[in-house]
């Protein structure tokens, strides 16, 4: 039997001088790219350098909006009313979108960034505020989001399709939801276990709790990193071992027909 | 026989707790917003709003993309590469492009802000760098610029149609360039004169220069202020003298046909 | 008898292009000055003009940090570190303690902004990271925060003195907290009762409270808004009043001894 | 014989999750350290901990303040008022002393970074504006800033010491001055012929310009980059070689008595 999954990575996260993460090696490792708008991370020659290279290896593009918190780099909690989230997100989808424009692309999803997508998987106002967003720019994006979340379920109803993301390196609770980082166990830090639970998730479509509980979990895209040698090479070995395992890297929009 | 003129002002120039003009009353005297995307001055709840009160007054809205420089309100020389300058008009147009769309409305023209201004309307590349990001974004999309400048050129050979803009308030060179502001004259402070001066302009297709010459000059769109009470009521009277000569205010769109 | 208090406004709180407050006409109603810093609103060259003008007047100056985000104007919570927290409060101190020392001016107080200050009033980590910075700094300065909070605890173990702030338009609480402003009655609009409420919290040390207790409060410092023409008359009312009641105007120095 | 130079180097540039430079193995190897102030590079954070690194190996500590332009590094031409540029160089000075203050480390001197040193070694308004800022915020500061240029002169004029800074890795034009990086054989490229170079200044104070000819010069400084492997590796033989030609590192301090 063949299985499908999308690999997902967070690009285009340098700005100005500034350079993070190595975009033109995991490109052609991945088939999704979030990429950042210029609120958290990213800069309009970035986001033009990114998309270009997205598009020349076929890479999914997708937006990748954040709370406007470049010093912190989008991980710190902003108390944001409604109507901001949502203007924050029309403004960041729209400029990320006028380059995908630019270069003869197709934007394809929208995943929120850091604390602001850790905040609406949560928060079902804030969630709301998002995809409410997304979709009045274009009903046809997918969202890139957890499966059980806040933010699936007001995808959904703002007619949405969404792609259920999981993560090699977390470890799950018993509700479908990721253990806090702060708890212990949280991480998943053995890569051949890690590379173990994708395959469990993607091909018997359940993940084993921390808990030790084996719960369903569905597995549309595997959220990956691109910074360091160490998380390229993770790349590879997922690639190779989902090779021999019958599971096939395809697209977003391939995966949610 | 009967004229018609665009009336056009810079809008949506607040930014968080501060404000700047009087948008809700100057909308409904003018035919083109130019609104700021983010860069100089305005904030994506701003933009959203000043949208949807140009939307409501039927008012054509129009980009007005700056420098990245809040701190200056986009009014001081900034170098940057023609690369730079092409992807900062492509994020700031397509940014607000997208409350545009999520209002159902539609963008009309570009009308770059201040330093950006002045300093593409004498600078070939980099007049160039923005039509050509603007063309890539919609060609149909209107320039709005002074006839004589390396604007108006460049945004021709990008393929775009041209608004040729006069200024009430603006002494002009022989060249049909506006007097620099440092130069004596340089600013038309009796607006009997500056109205005069206007119906010249439309009706017989000239301008007195500083230096007393009558020379050429088109005028499609004329920039006016909506600052202070004063400006308001200088728009008013605009709109009472020009109903009296036969000039009729009309949407840019319908003037560049 | 006679009793002595102060007066302090927030101030300095335009950026660039923008205006907010009517700073040259309140500093001289006002014997202290919460200078803004740079990070939640002010400019180097706002802060320069502030510091000129309260120095003119004998006005006391104070540091007023704010949250880096201009914004939300400072008023939205962010989840900082206590290292970012100190840090920041540094910086924006150093800052503006610069431009006083080169009006050859002096420091006289600190008094943190909007969700900073709210959030610092309940949380004591977050109250010490703030206390410990202000007194690194230098540990003559008086920090400017309500008595019944987590900063006035903070500020008195790094060493400081605490000048206690009241509100004229604010409830209190049982515990001399202030009533959320989301609950009914939390300000007070009728002007002569505010002015009646500061007048018995100065000459009887009382305040009664939102549920009619009359609970002990002592009042350092009186905090007054300077927007609008209704906020200049209402201090001058303040400043009348106080003067029939034998209540002085005095700077924060002179009452912190 | 012996001779003592300073080496200087740009650093604390990072910003947030952005890191730049190796300021933990470069600042052991320098005499200098030119601090970013948050402006063009570095915030609060990277500050606190670049002056703890500085002082833990005694070296010299400087604010390095810049242009306002994160998104450019400071390094493009930004068009300022003189009361500006005042007002930034307070500004940055000011945050900057208040975390040497905290550490109990002493500010040694300033350079200003990019853009706005180029158009200040050339522009003897914008360079007064600098040196004014400095000297009344502290005027045993010392100014670092090529020998032949309107910062030097201003520099003296405003009562401060100058220490005069040369480059390891630039031609000269016969009047002192730095060939634009534009013109060929601007930069030399060559490490063995650099570090001769820098033996020629210190020891015989003369230096050998672009055309050949044979100039004076004075090195109280050589500015030195902390960027990358090489770059370390170069300051190690700078270092090395100094010590085989009787030629000492010693501080600025030192140096300009």
């Amino acid at each position: 039997m063949t299985y499908k999954v999308d690999l997902n990575s967070d690009l285009g996260e340098s700005f100005g001088a500034y350079k993070i993460g190595q975009d033109d090696q995991i490109i052609p490792l991945v088939s999704s790219a979030n990429v950042a708008c210029g609120f958290h991370a990213g800069d309009p020659l970035v986001i033009d350098t990114t998309i270009a290279l997205a598009k020349s290896h076929g890479t999914g593009i997708g937006a990748h909006p954040g709370f406007p918190d470049l010093m912190g780099f989008g991980r710190r909690n902003l108390q944001t009313t409604v109507r901001e989230t949502s203007a924050y997100i029309t403004y960041q989808i729209g400029a990320l979108g006028a380059f995908v424009t630019a270069h003869n692309a197709k934007l394809q999803h929208v995943k929120p960034h850091g604390a602001l997508y850790n905040m609406a998987c949560q928060d079902a106002p804030l969630a709301k505020a998002i995809t409410e967003a997304v979709a009045r720019y274009d009903d046809e994006l997918i969202l890139l989001c957890p499966g059980a979340s806040e933010l699936a379920l007001a995808a959904k109803s703002s007619g949405l399709r969404v792609a259920k993301e999981v993560f090699a390196d977390r470890s799950y609770e018993k509700d479908g939801s990721l253990v806090a980082r702060s708890k212990e166990g949280a991480m998943i830090t053995d890569e051949a276990l890690a590379i173990d639970r994708l395959v469990q998730m993607i091909t018997q479509r359940t993940v084993t709790t921390i808990d030790g509980a084996i719960i369903p979990i569905e597995a549309d895209s595997i959220c990956v990193h691109g910074d360091g040698p160490k998380a390229l090479d993770f790349v590879r070995t997922i690639r190779q071992t989902f090779d021999t395992k019958g599971i096939q890297i395809a697209s977003l929009s391939e995966i949610i027909a």
